[in-house]
């Protein structure tokens, strides 16, 4: 079992994000008492009947104040804006966190504004549906699931141990990461696909040089495929503009190999075509 | 209950394809006896053994002598090897049907080669699954599937009409349609996203920035995304060679949209960027 007792926690964000991870906590009793924040009262009331959190409020200042831990768990562009109102109102020796997928910017932008005798311990679960609010909450979304944290130099060493246990306690395995890292990995694996995915329905839906609608002879391949091209727009906008520069690095190395790709199927190499399509097929059933 | 009754029915190639258009094809009584071609014996006994087929052969050209229907089911490149092999071997009014990918260089390749009094067909049912050989095929992988065939000027319409009704048979829809409207749209609906997958596998594993393989921390949506990229490299080298003009002009239509969104992201404009995700996402939405 796990020793771990958070006695007050507020999520701001009861959400897929916030709701799971107040759910995985009461279910291994590593907290005692959960106060929900959001703009949304018809989710909170949704959110206490389902037992995701044992009180609510829609002041964030006012639910913070007699916190030991809070958890931001907005879209990115507000975690800054939250992160100013909240941090001025909460006690000594209180931790602030976050669920963001972007940590250079929320790090650079939240750092400055943490008072003396507060912490601050920058986080990202990988985990997700493409559900959201509370009612998709679940006590297990992070079980198995990697949680990174990107503590920086002025991270205090006992705050990030705490969240690093609140996260085992959540079933999570939890890695220590560069912030610039976490951001270049997760433009990788995850941005730079929902980017393509993005830009391949736009670019097949607009091909009108038939009357017929293309789309519609689309088979379950292409409908899987495209399927992170149903994510939450306002979501992606925030991660495209606060991810910027290491996203638009891995574009440009997707680009290149695209045009590699390109150039082998104009001049009709065979072999090199072979070879490209059975590197990329080895890589892919390795993950599996 | 449909009146088609094929009495001889050659199938070259006993895998998912030609094995499971033989199921189907029995399941409803519109075929008396298969044969099975195929270099593999232990597949042409195992196809037997499972009651895919009734008879096999490895001698192609014998195989055929007497069929009034033989189903070309090998890959792209190998079709119009196997049909100048069996052609001259057909018996008058029997008909050649394949189920290749790739339409406009099948077609090309195989009706200079057909005897007087001898028909060909062209075919493509729109159906699979990242399974092979006779043990994956099962009778309903073409029910309520399209099946698309693209007769041209000198395709006998007799011929056709049969080859219709035994799509119909096997449970699928039956689309008419131009053979370079086929290529086109099979280009952007499934060729343009499987070279996609491809590429974004081969760029993610190639950025070396990190000792760390960047792929290990991909999640769920990185697997889904890419599924299509462990595909066979072999049939896609061949539809990457046969249909090439195609599959170049999505690409190109494909790459000036994802230049589109780079400049978005670049130039920080949050609302082209929002508006370019939704109508994505809109666009998606609707093939659900």
């Amino acid at each position: 079992m796990q020793d771990l007792l958070i006695p007050k926690m507020t999520v701001i964000g009861t959400g897929l994000i916030g709701g799971s991870l107040a759910l995985a906590l009461k279910e291994v009793g590593a907290v005692a008492e959960v106060t929900g924040v959001g703009r949304g009262l018809d989710n909170l009331k949704k959110a206490l009947e389902l037992g995701v959190i044992d009180a609510y409020s829609q002041d964030a200042e006012a639910a913070v104040v007699d916190a030991d831990l809070v958890f931001l768990a907005t879209p990115v562009m507000s975690l800054p804006v939250m992160a100013a109102r909240v941090l001025p109102c909460m006690k000594a020796g209180a931790i602030l966190t976050d669920g963001g997928s972007v940590k250079e910017h929320i790090v650079n932008e939240i750092e400055p504004l943490v008072p003396e005798g507060v912490h601050f311990v920058p986080g990202h679960p990988i985990a997700g549906t493409e559900k959201s609010g509370s009612a998709a909450a679940f006590a297990s979304l992070y079980r198995d699931r990697r949680c990174i944290l990107t503590p920086t130099d002025r991270t205090d060493q006992g705050a990030l141990d705490l969240v690093r246990r609140m996260w085992l306690a959540a079933g999570s395995e939890v890695v220590i990461m560069d912030v610039v890292k976490h951001d270049r990995i997760l433009a990788a694996i995850s941005h730079l696909p929902h980017m393509v995915a993005y830009a391949l329905v736009n670019a097949v839906a607009s091909n009108d040089r038939y009357d017929d609608d293309l789309l519609k002879y689309s088979a379950g391949g292409f409908r899987d495929f495209t399927r992170i091209a149903s994510s939450d727009p306002a979501m992606w906008r925030d991660i495209a503009l606060t991810n910027r520069e290491a996203l638009l690095e891995m574009l440009d190395g997707f680009e290149s190999m695209l045009t590699d790709l390109k150039q082998e199927i104009a001049s009709g190499n065979a072999e090199n075509l072979f070879n490209f399509f059975l590197r990329s097929k080895e890589r892919r059933d390795a993950l599996l």
